[in-house]
């Protein structure tokens, strides 16, 4: 499986783990013990550290860090220089401070962050650690998410709020109460529990 | 004119299209195609992708992507980290979906913006694609950019909104009404289509 | 000393100022006449300028540019992507204007910051020059300051404002008017000049 990974000669390809067809731009680094899936793109200064988890076809724009505890799902985009984060109380591990030393001896620190099949993630956007970001979600370019985002929903701001409806593909849905359609595909979604999801099969 | 630009051991250029003069930082990457002009700085860790427009003395601060679609002007400055895009509504083009899959078949979903000459992007900043900042505007650090800056306005926030007039040179000017003078060097500005003007030639 | 600095193989190190048991990662650099401490951790894509100051025990996480006249104390922690700057007015000082060449000529330009002892700055958040962050403060992800932090204080949103207080170890404390208490490490404090400061020694 291996052989068939593309690293770039100033790239950095440390795992066994990293499916067939994925490329790795330069000046990216996937550590030992990271898992990416089959046909991602690493863009050039991406970091994917040991425990982080993606998953097939995600991509992957330049600058984006992918921490222990965050999992990436399938066919995800994550845009440029985003923040994805693992420690809700950061301190530096090297203080010398009792209960300091203690929290970084352990795992206890490791906050988790999923980001479900098909989400968005806009350029610069911040996502603070332990929520989800819902299946074919969209988080606007420099947003702040700091709760969890439903599926389908479209959020922006600093904190991000809900502002509309995204369809699988991407566009903005026209929405009229808990229905939505989109004007390009033509799919339907209705409200629900945890955001949108199609009225029809797709 | 490829002789005289100075690339670091560890930068890489791939185009035959960058200007004399022009400095190339370690792990930064000029693409094939991607069109630079003289004098630039190009920091560490940016990439110019193939498409991308940037004139002459342009400063590309640390970690700056310039993209497809991207056009910057002479004597631009853009901070650390700054973010530009050009996608309003992405996906991973990885995506088996046939709407997906005819979108980024061709160059659909490419949305242009413009940093027009002299204007300078903060730190950290978001420019959501699409819009053009005018000549010798300046964003602020951190800001979030969603609609057009005029020249010579100085915009901050999320999303940014305009809170007062810089001078060429850089300085936040004095405004009364629609016109403003900058304390420092002298020039006067009036208010106008699209932003400010300098009411005498420098 | 330098002896026994880590530096990863695609790691640059050109300073002589950098102490014992510090870690360079891949694709960071370290310039010449920068001065970093023992102990640091040094993340991937960083870049440390000459005259930046960097204290003992350091965390910078991936993507941190720390510039000249910005001076981190010791045992504080930069989260990834975190935007420093030094340059409140920017122009390229490439642009061919007197009032420019003039400014960049010298160091007039430059404007200071400094990132007080244990201090802890979220990912994706930017410091506008000119400010403290005091000691133990914490910085939220993705927020913008623009003003001094007190020691102690935990600021959030764009521009960043007080929302709480944490203790040395990191976490949020029990507020009660002028006290607070951690209910961690059990800790109190008591609001002052600049800041909360712990009430017992520790």
């Amino acid at each position: 499986m291996a052989a068939s990974v593309q690293v770039h000669p100033l790239g950095v390809n440390d795992s066994d783990a990293v499916g067939a067809g994925t490329r790795i731009w330069a000046f990216a680094h996937v550590m030992k013990g990271a898992r990416v899936g089959q046909n991602c793109n690493i863009g050039e200064h991406c970091f994917v550290e040991s425990g982080a988890v993606v998953g097939d076809g995600v991509t992957l724009k330049n600058g984006v860090c992918v921490w222990e505890g965050v999992e990436i799902e399938d066919f995800a985009f994550i845009g440029p220089l985003a923040a994805l984060t693992n420690d809700r109380y950061p301190r530096s591990p090297r203080l010398e401070l009792a209960a300091v030393r203690k929290r970084y001896a352990g795992h206890d620190w490791l906050v988790r962050t999923r980001i479900r099949r098909g989400a968005a993630i806009g350029a610069n956007a911040t996502i603070v650690c332990g929520v989800t970001i819902g299946q074919f979600a969209t988080v606007a370019a420099g947003a702040v998410v700091t709760r969890d985002v439903g599926d389908h929903e479209l959020v922006a701001g600093s904190p991000a709020k809900p502002i509309g409806v995204v369809c699988k593909c991407g566009q903005k849905t026209r929405v009229a109460g808990a229905q939505a359609q989109c004007g390009v595909c033509g799919l339907r979604y209705a409200q629900g529990q945890g955001g949108w999801r199609p009225v029809e099969s797709s």
